[in-house]
């Protein structure tokens, strides 16, 4: 028997593991769980796995860069706060290690796709970070295919990523729901993004498991993530919906547009109205009213996520594990208690 | 006489040019004026140029990416719009031709000197985007001894660089202090960002300059780029000059600083002072006051630096010359009548 005959692809298939699980726990690379590493290791010896010289030098062959593919508009990259705290924060682990980021917008998956393929061609990237990360994500497949290593950024249903920066979207529900039901609002709206992106998902499951937690009545929209479509959606939820006394809003954008649509409503915010925001910058402190937002420190995820990459990279953990971002609700003028109907 | 005995350098020498600029008027590349053009092909004739075939395959060898050095914090990158509009502007250009943007940042020049020079040993990028440019700036000098095509994002003076998108800081200065002017201010505060900055420099010379043709009295002070900066230098400007009824602001976070400084001094606005930020961004529109400010369209010049350089890489202008950028100021509720003293 050669060497190298017995392939990743070959052990990840008697292990019903991804090929990068695979690849991850044969590196000693963090994140794969001990029992699955030992699982791994344990089939390797049986099968007779060898690492392979040639990919081994050709793991050498680093270009000290890291890519990131953004399938958005140039716009919403201009005025989405989120992303570039999260790329800051992408930054400050990546650029005193000496890697770079290559960062690329497409207009569509299939152009991510192919942009992925040239890289690979071209050994342009030691690695990719997945955002915006949607049901069977085919970015994944492909990936694990051309053997980027990858960090994902979220959680994907049926799919155990070793690399991801793992959501908090039950926790942040719930801790943004106690603060409205606290102040004794029971009608409340939620104004979702994109339903195709798997956090989007998880944050409507959150916000239904809170509802219910809470008591309160919950109806759910759909907005784009700007400030138009938060207003549009907003409007149509209040017209529909005039019981509301809360709207939270997912992310800043979504709740400036809202803003705008309550008062165009004649609603003050928060007499009539609370609003929250599920992400926290610098228009939610300087609005007025100053807006509730959850501060998920957009900066902290990219650095976990950077250091996840560059820990595998480099074969080995950089520096103990990375630590947990947690979020937290910075409570401001936005939101206040129920006005009794009638007492005004 | 072998081939290539007569290099760039020596024309560039000869016509006391810089060796961009020759390489630029060889190339056919958009930028060098017709005169000068003609002036470097007449000197590449007589002295015996010949393209260098080696040069030629060399250029050939693409790798698709334009570089961009920020020697800035990543915090820094994290809340000033004004770059992420740029680099959206950018992309804008970037992606639809297929070139990745090469992002890095750096805590200081040196730091910028040893990248650009990897990226060069590495043919990592085609081409750079210089921003923040800074008297007598370095980093010129090493990416021509490089032979790494650039544009400037702004004048350099004694530098006659090729590719640039120029400043309009003398017709926004004055604009600026026209619009205060008209309302009757006579007594003016300019918070400008570090000196050391070219942009900066010809600021406070526009302010200069408009002061004069308006007759208004004007004092200056340095800022660092942050909230807290802008907060430190109105307070202390405040403090020191009470006569003064506007403050001019070199960007957006200087701005929302100052706004918090008039605030603390008991100050409001527009009633009691009036202020105007350099860059437009969503705080400046959502912040009550909303401030008046100039939108410059970094978008706008994102684009143009992007066309230029692809054009230059491309060898001959890319769809026509590209448009020029003009500023345009956003009136807002920040600024108002200058109120006569005991009038209250």
């Amino acid at each position: 028997m050669g060497e190298a005959r017995v392939t990743i692809a070959d052990l990840a298939r008697r292990l019903g593991l991804s090929q990068s699980a695979v690849s991850y726990a044969l590196n000693g690379a963090p994140g794969v769980s001990e029992t699955t590493r030992e699982r791994v290791r344990a089939m390797a010896r049986e099968m007779g796995w060898r690492p392979s010289s040639a990919a081994r030098s050709l793991r050498s062959r680093r270009s000290r860069a890291i890519g990131v593919v953004l399938t958005r508009h140039a716009e919403q990259l201009a005025t989405e706060p989120f992303y570039y705290r999260l790329i800051a924060g992408l930054e400050t682990v990546l650029s005193p290690r000496d890697y770079s980021l290559l960062l690329s917008l497409t207009e569509s998956g299939p152009a991510a796709h192919e942009l992925y393929r040239q890289w690979s061609q071209e050994q342009k990237v030691d690695g990719v970070v997945l955002f915006d990360l949607v049901t069977e994500d085919s970015r994944i497949a492909l990936l694990e295919e051309l053997g980027i290593p990858m960090v994902l950024m979220g959680e994907v249903p049926n799919h155990s990523a070793v690399l991801h920066v793992a959501g908090h979207e039950d926790t942040d529900s719930l801790v943004v729901m106690q603060h409205v039901a606290s102040l004794g609002h029971e009608n409340i709206g939620f104004l979702g993004g994109p339903v195709a992106l798997v956090h989007e998902q998880a944050r409507r499951r959150g916000m239904r498991r809170a509802a219910r937690l809470t008591g309160a009545r919950l109806v759910q929209c759909q907005a784009e993530y700007t400030i138009e479509g938060g207003r549009r959606a907003a409007a149509d939820l209040l017209a529909r919906h005039p019981q509301l006394t809360a709207l939270i809003c997912s992310s800043d954008l979504i709740c400036l547009g809202a803003l705008q649509a309550c008062r165009a409503a004649g609603l003050q915010v928060p007499q009539d109205i609370s609003l929250v925001s599920w992400d926290d910058s610098i228009p939610m402190a300087v609005v007025t009213p100053a807006i509730t937002a959850l501060d998920r420190d957009p900066a902290g995820m990219g650095k976990i996520a950077a250091r996840l990459l560059v820990g595998h990279l480099e074969d080995g953990p950089l520096g103990g594990a990375p630590t947990e971002v947690t979020s937290s609700l910075v409570i401001r003028e936005s939101t206040g208690p129920l006005r009794a109907p009638g007492r005004t």
